[in-house]
């Protein structure tokens, strides 16, 4: 069946480049997706799969009920884009000013969409069901998946898989890992209440400038000093504003930031120092602080069970050198809650080739990878759903050929 | 005579409130004074004055010639307005949004209309001349004085008045200061060049936010280490911004700020101790830095003889115990350009009143001076010019009774 | 064999008490050994086994050659002493004032000798040989195990193991790590050389004091910025002394610190850091530094097969439970030398027991361990040197029995 | 009389020099002085003059009755060392190792003994008395001057003066300064309570070398924002001492440091500044910390009368030109403590010469003055009692001869 269904799904590809290329034009920011979840629901619905929309909101969610008894695998694509300006050179470039897919999450839609089209066409031979889930807002916090999850997207689940494109990953090339892959995302923003005055007369305000300086000089001290330095940590200062004009010193100072880490006492170390320092700092000067600290994704913590099945599978469709063991990464993502609920394992899949030219970082305004990277996942996706349905029938060598 | 002036002076009083109010209602910011200088040519024309305007592109001067030989006595108000949303409650409120007089210098420019027009009347019994000098753009650097002067404004003057309202400083009080009375004024640009990053990856960038309060931190060391202790200095920062977004380290911060200093040596060694400060703290980090050290006003130095003048002058007009000794000052002023080519003297007079209710900074936004403090400035500058022209034949006795 | 051999290493307990404690007694600092080398030496020949003293200046290597023909297997103890004062209640306590064995070498030491005295004893039946290295100075760089390598200690050498007994591990406890095992270990030394001054006039001095601690607080910032975070590193500063009057700015400050790293692009990213923050951060104010980096011991990287063949008799020798997996640790250790250049690993044993009572850390005034570790030691080194030579012969179900 | 007395103390020179040289030889140090005094006191006593000695511990008083009735003025002499090697090439060179007068007060004390001497032979026709108050312990907080006091010193005395050599001032010159000359003098000492841990393990202690440099860094902005700039005000840390070895993180890091300022309220103002930042600072991160702050010698308020009346009499004296207005000087000198009690001045008299070689600074281990500013600093004291108890029958044109 699995030769049939690949080949079901290559000759899909002109129109899941169509659907990516259409996502592509008219990218929808995080939180705003209002076309996007609609052309997904729609296209869904046109395969006759049952499909629920506006899940914890912005979500969809599709499932394709398999014609014999058996468990729940959930697929997982995210479709938001980010609001960033557009500036390669390809005539599906962004129409929306600002924003822009810099992310590759309109080709894991396309590609879960392809993966929908093929099982369903088969889905009266299916031993279990598989749940297709459309999420919205991965690129912001609080993200989407926690809402569509409390919303009931993983009930009835026994297992999910999760994708993302990489631009830096050769085409062919699939990444996976075992446990700790990606950390904790947390944000903080703190705002320093000092007192303005003129430039001229210091001693007449309480400056939160030199305040805000000061801070961020010691929040360095959380990972240089307090964390054990066998467990990752990062805290980063993304911004500081302070103050319009240069002979008056302004009345606040504005710092937001990010915490990344992977150990949970950890996350709370560098949480409970990050509002110490803030206090001790500011009003040890007289100045008042407000310092909000924003618990965002958990880290992702892949299942080795299912980490080792989807890496057995992945060396049955490329060369065994092609499937990498990835180092643990210091960036977030919200697919961690379902990996919180069920068991999974979430991959990466490469996007880098001539075709495309440069590598450009994701979120760089030149992003872009190629496309045939659509095909990739969605063998993965759907030989994991095979073998885990399966439950040992189909074994791996079944797969050798389909290389 | 001089009892003669300050009565047409004083019957001048609705005059020269109805000439602020409307000033007051229709500010202009510094280098962007049309209407304003147009008013004040207009005034000084219609008295018969000789007029120039567009002097160093903004400034109105006018000539009163005396009937007989003599010297020439300039006498100076500046009539810009700040950016500040005008909040007090009163019928002559700004009615340009977020611009306002919130300094006074509506006041100081009817006041010397004022004294235009009662000098203009008896100009044929004046021996010498009378220079009014009505100078733009005194608010910001580089000021107005500076190119008024190089456009010839001083050209034959033997001596220059000037005076300021000062919303602390009860109505009727004046202040005057020998030597050193306002600061040099400098101010300073600079922008670090670090390289943007992903906040989750700090290594992958050098981060601007960090080296920017490390070199605001830096920089307190200038005042606190380097300079003579018994030299007062300041160096602020008015402000810091740096990224816009709490998970992405920027490319660049930007840090703004001002020099406040007396001594020349103090001044050479605080801008060369900035830049240097800037170059190792941002370059030793890899980072480029750019630094922008802009002289501005030199500081206010009062001739002791001219202030000895306007002190004794004071003295009979109000009582000796509302004449001030004022300390130096770290605010900065334009008049001193005026007082590095001729003798002169600068001098405060007090606005505060019952009338005008609670008391407020100046470029503050419910910012208002009693307008009986026109007539002060007006009899001090009517008696100064008289007293430097006759040259010893009117002597303050022949005051007393003006008091 | 092996039965026997353990055996007989217990009957020696009483005489490796004996010894360890005369070596307790009497302990000797780094690079200062005299006596206890002799003592190696005596006991070795006594056995009539071929010694070799003064390697590489203090160190003592022994051969024991087996009867037949096979590879060589060398063991390692090292034998020094640290700068600080018994303060336990045990008759064995160090006689020497402010030398104490804090860190169980003298265990080590004692460990080895009754290895040598029990396989020496069946050498014409060992097929192959076995090298006993009796190293000096582990606990300062630059360390002996250097020098004795220079001098010749592995020639012919094809494995190597070594053993650290640990105060908070359980008696009967044995750890393994694969792999990265301990931290590179390196020195710095920063001498500032400003201006002193009159505390009353620091304009007229180079304030090393200042900027002493700005480099300190600068150095914060290659952990918590510059290097990445998934590869741990530490940057300590141990000593910062500046000044020694209240009223007096000195001439200079002296920093001292180490670095741990495991990562040699990190490392030197490290040393380059240090060297450029002290370079900028005092020569931007007018100070000259010198900044040593001395790259102290590189990191214990284990070998994996021999990790496994340790760890696999470990599991014979003790209950499964009680054979950890160690995580990796900052702390510095010379036996990465040995490393560097055959394969082997070095492992844990525990000396905690409630026959010693407290658990105090390593390097602690009250330092102790069970002496029962000893035989743990021993019976890890006789089977793994038995395991080795055998080469599959001797399997580890031979050994269940030795429970 | 003045001629007279002038030509006396020219006369006792040599026995001055011999006197100076030998306390030169055998310098004591504040708070230990034991011949020192002995020897003042001797002098005194042979003289006839009446003495108390242990005034406030280690004074010595001498009280030279006037044969008619007025008024008492007070002159004082310190006599303490400090604890600097004497390097200079002299045969008077001080014969204690690391004790030296390196400050001039052997000269002012033998200058006061020959004014002593020159005084009471003409006592019978002083109208009024002089009290010649030789002080211990002026170079050390809490100095001698308020304990002399507190045991009567000054009872019934109407005026106070006081001298100092200075080596960078030419001889024959003098230099006076109404209203503040000398700062306020404090120490403080703030030790910091971290946990030490191993240098490679930073997250298991709270280091005190990064809280002690941090303290320093933000103890900068007391001076450069908290204190208003027109007001001189110096924080100056003289040390910072924490740890020993570079691979351990201490317990402990002590900071000591002095403060200057002229303003009660800035004092007061930067007294608890420091107490606050110090807690803030450390108690943020977790440390305990100590900080004392000791009021030293207040500042030294010369009274206008007083230094006027020195400021002519030095005119009569030396050419006019060689009398200088004096800056302000943030030193400290507990002569301020006489000036709280009674009226008086303190001035200062040149030291430099060909004959003394190059000027080297006061606590320098080759400092040293011209003796013939005993001499002048003799005339000074002379006149100004004359002229104080004549109370204007002797005018100052009475002195121009003398010149």
């Amino acid at each position: 069946m699995l030769e049939k269904l690949f080949t079901n799904l290559e000759s899909l590809y002109p129109e899941l480049v169509a659907f990516r290329r259409d996502l592509h034009m008219y990218p929808e920011l995080s939180f705003e997706e209002i076309t996007t979840p609609q052309k997904v629901a729609d296209f869904l619905t046109e395969l006759g799969i049952e499909v629920k929309t506006q899940v914890g909101t912005r979500g969809v969610v599709g499932l394709i009920k398999g014609g014999k008894p058996g468990k729940t695998v959930a697929l997982r694509a995210d479709f938001d884009a980010l609001p960033i300006q557009d500036e390669k050179n390809a005539d599906y470039k962004s129409r929306v000013p600002g924003v822009m897919h810099a992310c590759g999450h309109d080709i894991h839609t396309a590609a879960l969409l392809g993966v929908a089209k093929v099982l369903s066409e088969v889905k009266e031979e299916l031993e279990g069901n598989v749940v297709l889930i459309h999420q919205f807002a991965e690129e912001q916090l609080p993200g989407g998946a926690k809402s569509m999850i409390e919303d009931g997207c993983l009930e009835g689940v026994d297992v999910v898989y999760g994708a993302h494109v990489m631009s830096h990953l050769p085409i062919g090339q699939v990444g996976v890992k075992e446990g700790h892959m990606m950390a904790a995302y947390d944000a903080f923003e703190i705002e320093i209440f000092g007192k303005g005055s003129h430039g001229a007369m210091p001693h007449l305000g309480i400056d939160p400038v030199v305040l805000g300086s000061q801070l961020v000089t010691n929040l360095q001290q959380i990972v240089s000093r307090r964390v054990d330095p066998l467990k990752p940590a990062v805290v980063t200062v993304g911004s500081l504003n302070a103050g319009q004009v240069f002979n008056v010193i302004p009345d606040t100072a504005k710092i937001t930031g990010t915490v990344r880490t992977f150990d949970p006492d950890v996350r709370d170390l560098v949480e409970e120092s990050i509002k110490q320092i803030a206090k001790s700092t500011c009003e040890g000067a007289g100045a008042r602080v407000v310092c909000n600290y924003t618990r965002g994704y958990p880290p992702v913590v892949n299942h080795p069970g299912e980490t080792q099945r989807v890496e057995a599978l992945a060396k049955m469709l490329v060369a065994p050198e092609d499937v990498l063991h990835l180092p643990a990464s210091m960036g977030g993502e919200d697919f961690a809650y379902y990996l919180q609920k069920v068991p999974g394992t979430f991959f990466n899949v490469g996007g880098a080739s001539d075709q495309v030219g440069p590598i450009y970082p994701h979120h760089h305004p030149k992003f872009d990878v190629d496309e045939r990277s659509m095909l990739l996942i969605g063998k993965l996706f759907i030989s994991s759903v095979l073998h885990y349905l399966s439950d040992g029938k189909i074994k791996p060598e079944h797969m050798q050929a389909l290389k």
